[in-house]
């Protein structure tokens, strides 16, 4: 992990660019702390340039919790190159969705799978290298994006201790069955509406999950309407999991 | 309405207790109270004796954050006399869960719908009542209780300004349609792993309310092991809709 920029923002947060491999990341730091402080992964669905805002506004929401928080660019999204599996999957599903056919397994399966593959591993060796920074310590949560991310995440990696996940992209059916193997306390957030999204699948893989402790929360507002109150819940999930 | 008895709780809260008509009923008010407070209605299952320790913790809590609230017990339950046709129901009921069958839309109706019909009315008067009453102003709102009786007092009277609703109860098909009717903000608690509530049913009838404002908090622990961060959640909704 290379750091390569520094600038405090108006509230007094510490923003950090870095580069992990070809992947370009944003680290987060509250700026008055004391110890190490617990860290959220800010989980997006590819392309940070265009997400920078409202990643922006969550990590300045984690630091005045006393979190620091961070997040790498996707595999193929982006300036990183794109992978012509996941390309043509891309393409098919948008074949589909134009001719208003549903988008089958088999699209889902190729535009996910492989993008779970790649991005677990990235965001274990991102882990490695944030908790090697002084300031940054346990315990680490995982938040949003592409929820089989997090559910691949919360099964492969035993540094996650809670995960707030975002039931708002296409599930592929392997991992209903990853997700029985999660333990950690989960937050699910679906947006009701999004006519994107496959809601009987969302609620389907929330009562696959294993975690005893298991919330689910459905709002209205459509795929980026997630309401300013939901989110302080999410943020009142972590303090009560990573503090 | 009359009040009938008056004590002062450990915490400062003072429980009064009442009649209205043949109903005993009981308000809670907030130790040290400046001007008129909001109210909440605390619906429950029927039986006030049994859910007094409950009713109590929840009053508690409403009073921390500056609301009186009150419950009067339900037609047919408690010490009132009981109602022939839904004891008949009740009976079938029970005939048809001891059988392992399921209990058909008809007893459902014939359980449900006799106690709403009742019970409305009753909620009302005894709103008329409370805000009659010196230091109990506006808003309203209703908490909990029989799902089906929240719904037509939400779309029946118009001084309940937000609802907490408790997706715990069998749910008459009639009753979805006045859900689409229902406009004032909820936030409805089902808990995911409760075997003997109708989880299809309690999504269907999330879905079907008309409010622009409304949230899923779905939970696991069972019917009566709704999570304290879960009703912590209930509150902050009262806070930010009544205050």
């Amino acid at each position: 992990m290379h750091l390569t920029s520094e600038r405090r923002l108006d509230d007094g947060v510490i923003e950090h660019t870095f580069t992990l491999g070809d992947a370009p990341g944003v680290l987060w730091t509250p700026g008055s702390v004391s110890g190490p402080v617990p860290l959220i992964l800010l989980g997006h669905p590819g392309g940070l340039g265009r997400m920078q805002p409202r990643l922006e506004g969550r990590a300045r929401s984690a630091a005045a919790d006393g979190f620091a928080s961070a997040t790498v660019e996707l595999p193929g999204s982006g300036d990183r190159p794109r992978i012509p599996a996941v390309e043509e999957a891309r393409a098919d599903m948008r074949r589909a969705l134009a001719a208003g056919e549903p988008v089958g397994g088999d699209i889902v399966d190729r535009l996910v799978l492989p993008l779970v593959d790649r991005a677990v591993p990235e965001w274990q060796a991102a882990l490695d290298a944030l908790l090697a920074l002084p300031g940054i310590g346990g315990p680490v949560g995982y938040s949003g994006g592409v929820i089989s991310i997090g559910t691949r995440l919360a099964v492969a990696e035993p540094r996650i201790a809670a995960a707030v996940l975002f039931a708002g992209s296409f599930v592929p059916r392997a991992m209903f069955e990853e997700a029985r193997r999660v333990t950690v306390p989960l937050h699910v957030l679906l947006q009701w509406d999004d006519e994107g999204n496959d809601r009987q699948a969302a609620l389907d893989l929330f009562d696959a999950f294993g975690s005893k402790e298991k919330t689910l929360h459905a709002n209205m507002g459509g795929h980026t309407g997630v309401p300013q109150f939901a989110g302080d819940a999410a943020a009142r999930f972590f303090v009560r999991h990573l503090k």
